[in-house]
């Protein structure tokens, strides 16, 4: 295959508030398969809160979202606002509720929410450049959020998906690994987490997905 | 193949002070493909210190080894404190730096140094119960502290090499997806992320070794 430019775009790094881990790593793997490259990116703010992830718990504590997601990319990863869709052939949100707390305040706020500035520019920016966009997990929602069209899957929870066709989406249900492809407006989504599958399932929707994506360039 | 239980033994959650996360996360995929379930443990200590993974420096922060982990295994982890060999069929230890700095101190004393009690003690119970014990990255190093030998790969680092082998080890160099076996001791090790592969072909020697895991039960 070709080789290609893959953004991938992290919330930090702990399903609970951050990136899925699974996700993030698995969506990594997935380029990689491809002989494709990738490059991380996360916005440099403060994450909403701090979970204890062996007992649930919010704890005191503050912690920065690209510092954390730095634990993933292995080091490797640049603040969103150097995003610039010129250098990428294609973007990648990985899921977690770190996105809908970190990324945008769904979480907290539900389908009346906010958007980090910089993850609206990126997305717009992408848009605009004609990249394909991946979403996966809580993440196609917002895309929806930003772009106010285009359509999508979050699985087949029945809250996430009305909150889809509330903010100007399309949402079909979806099973386990499978994707959904908005050749339209270039965009791709798999459920992942949202289904709560083995991880090897998810593994496989986020293939799907990448390869999805490429096939979209 | 027939459904094994595997062990998977977790250092924090990043690769300069805890788990390397993609080892850590691969364990789990390739240990779900062969249709085996795993549970993920970790000691309940502090990690030695926290890296900002970004730039790299120490800070002044406190965080559990536990609780961190427990980040990589979305919750579902126990204290290693509660690993019982009996319930299991092999065992695994992924590898980063948080593993030669919070379970065993060889990043910080070199060849003379510790190990964490709940380590030695799991990792006797594993070798008595006659498990196959799998390790990668820098973990085969910390099974021959323990054992006093054993052959073992850790890819091809002179300085480690050597320490393997002044801790009573027998050490083969390999390359990137290789395993080495010790068919004797039940012992399977994979270089990972110490000889600085793609994540795919870090991806392929942990499926090698567990695949080899699963032969050898």
């Amino acid at each position: 295959m070709k080789h290609k430019n893959f953004a991938v775009v992290l919330a930090g790094c702990g399903v609970n508030d951050g990136s899925e881990i699974h996700e993030a790593v698995l969506t990594l793997l997935a380029i990689d398969k491809t002989g494709s490259s990738y490059q991380c990116f996360a916005p440099d703010v403060n994450q909403y809160h701090v979970i204890n992830h062996l007992n649930g718990n919010s704890v005191k504590e503050s912690r920065n979202v690209l510092i954390e997601a730095a634990r993933i990319a292995r080091s490797d990863i640049k603040k969103l606002s150097e995003f610039n869709p010129k250098d990428f052939d294609a973007i990648i949100f990985p899921g977690g509720f770190g996105v809908a707390k970190n990324l945008f305040t769904y979480a907290i706020d539900g389908p009346d929410c906010l958007v980090n500035p910089e993850t609206v520019e990126c997305i717009y920016s992408a848009l605009e450049a004609g990249l394909p966009i991946g979403a996966m997990c809580i993440s196609p929602l917002l895309i929806t959020r930003v772009l106010g069209f285009g359509t999508v899957t979050i699985g087949n929870d029945i809250t996430t998906a009305n909150a889809v066709e509330s903010l100007g989406g399309t949402h079909l249900n979806s099973e386990r690994d499978d994707i959904v492809i908005d050749k339209e407006n270039k965009i791709v989504s798999t459920p992942a987490y949202m289904l709560n599958s083995p991880i090897s399932v998810v593994a496989k929707g986020i293939e799907n997905l990448v390869n999805a994506l490429y096939d979209l360039m």
